[in-house]
């Protein structure tokens, strides 16, 4: 398949791939791909991951049932990074409970919470 | 102080860096930052990665003169990750002359260029 030999891996074998909604343009995720993490993506449609704490694929969405659909899959000028623009079930990407894993802003010297948690993570996971 | 130690930088030294268009909502690059950079960064009120390859401070633009002014800042749930959401001087963050680094798109298993060249590197550089 010849899109796998344009990436560029790192010396682990991962690239970074970033998520952005569709809907609303928020910049949702920052995680890693393995070759069979891209695999899955392409061949689902879905997004996967790579998990690096759990050593395994990650089909984003397994657990809390908030799957995110590719609309497009990109790739950057250098070959070593990843863009998802995706289509929600739900407008939450993050394990918090709130829209996107960005969700502290820089402000006099330290991180402010500026999103709100739409649901409560114990009733996600 | 105290923002820097909230960032789980990697054992290099360094962490993933997405930039965002504030006025278009493209994502623009992925780059890296170490701790200078970040600094720097906030110093500055402007773009500033690390480069890995000239292992030296990169003021975004420092060729170009296309500096990215950082409207957000921000850092994800893990600590792990940057999000800079910019103002643009010109709309071209590629070093190939496109509004975006991430320019191509997977179709039938290769990746298409999908966005036009704004302006000739040879112009810019």
């Amino acid at each position: 398949m010849s899109y796998l030999t344009e990436v560029k891996w790192d010396k682990n074998g991962l690239v970074p791939a970033v998520s952005q909604d569709f809907a609303s343009g928020k910049v949702l995720t920052l995680a890693w791909m393995n070759e069979d993490a891209l695999k899955a993506t392409v061949a689902e449609g879905r997004v996967v991951y790579w998990s690096r704490s759990r050593k395994s694929l990650w089909r984003k969405g397994e657990q809390s049932g908030f799957i995110q659909k590719v609309r497009e899959l990109r790739i950057d000028c250098d070959g070593d990074s990843i863009l998802l623009i995706v289509e929600l079930t739900e407008p939450i990407a993050c394990h918090t409970g709130r829209a996107t894993c960005f969700y502290k802003r820089y402000q006099a010297d330290s991180w402010l919470v500026t999103e709100p948690v739409i649901k409560d993570p114990t009733d996600i996971y």
